[in-house]
């Protein structure tokens, strides 16, 4: 919407485009403070400021690819991460033939892939916050220690393994099996 | 561990593969019914297959991919699938270049992508149950409009955008950039 120039929008308009009700919309707002005018409806750019702030937007993170197979080497050419202050600034492989410097064109922007043992000094070199990892399962663990080692607070965690990580460090995991094990469960019981 | 010859598991050792406790463990099976032997564990065989059972994964899911780009290309590599009864039996695509028959040997198994235009015909004769959306995100909502036509009942969606279905389809999204947001959330308030 602050793309296309729009000023204002109601909350049945955001309501709308995430298909829920706009009473969701303002309750879960008010959670976090005050927004909007009533009656009116809220300033594009304002909203747009606050919720970056709640949402921890409002920098740039910092990120590390660890596993360059298909799928870490997808996560290299998704565009969609540009959009939203996400930045790819490394990419890490054991395996020697893909530590090769620079990835294909096709991959999209060039990120050269370093030997993993480099983790550490890049991690500190690069301001790396976040941490990928595309590895095989066996591998999640090690990788897992060694962006704590690095001091990378966040890990998404693709490798379909259970990682623990100490304090002070978070852990997603994006299990796709899991995924569709919730739909094949929900298909068995429409 | 069925297929490492294991015949018996305890709560105890189930919990510290899933890095919850064992009470949670026991508490969540008791939610479908009695399993186990009382301070003995669990027959690992009868377990795997009552979890199957409850999860719907007693079949074979057979899906379709949609939108063969770098996410499509890289789940049908994806060699996890396989494991869990989930089969990848068609791949289509809109974009002429890509429909050529075959994709390559890298990819993993070879899966003839075809045009989108098929996909009705195809979901019918080959018993697809379930799409997964790799398309753009202008795209989703008609892909999803095919599928439903096609009664293919349930959507994965990783094109990030908003889409409905009518009543007895399911649809889940996996939108990276909301699972890279509410890790940016996590990290800012650790």
């Amino acid at each position: 919407m602050e793309e296309r120039g729009e000023k204002m929008v109601s909350s049945a308009q955001l309501a709308s485009r995430c298909a829920i009700n706009a009473g969701t919309v303002r309750k879960d707002l008010s959670y976090f403070g005050k927004f909007g005018v009533r009656g009116v409806g809220y300033y594009v750019k304002d909203l747009l400021y606050d919720i970056k702030q709640i949402l921890g937007l409002s920098k740039e993170w910092r990120m590390a690819v660890i596993g360059i197979g298909n799928l870490g080497s997808s996560l290299l050419s998704y565009k969609d991460f540009l959009k939203q202050d996400y930045q790819i600034v490394a990419a890490f492989d054991i395996d020697p033939p893909k530590v090769i410097g620079r990835v294909s064109e096709k991959l999209g922007r060039p990120v050269e892939v370093l030997h993993i043992d480099r983790i550490k000094e890049v991690a500190k070199e690069r301001k790396i916050e976040m941490g990928i990892i595309t590895t095989p399962p066996s591998e999640a663990q090690n990788v897992a220690n060694m962006l704590v080692e690095a001091e990378v607070r966040g890990i998404l965690n693709f490798a379909p393994a259970q990682i623990t990580v100490p304090k002070g460090y978070v852990v997603k995991d994006v299990f796709f099996t899991t995924i569709l094990d919730n739909l094949a469960y929900l298909l068995s019981n429409i």
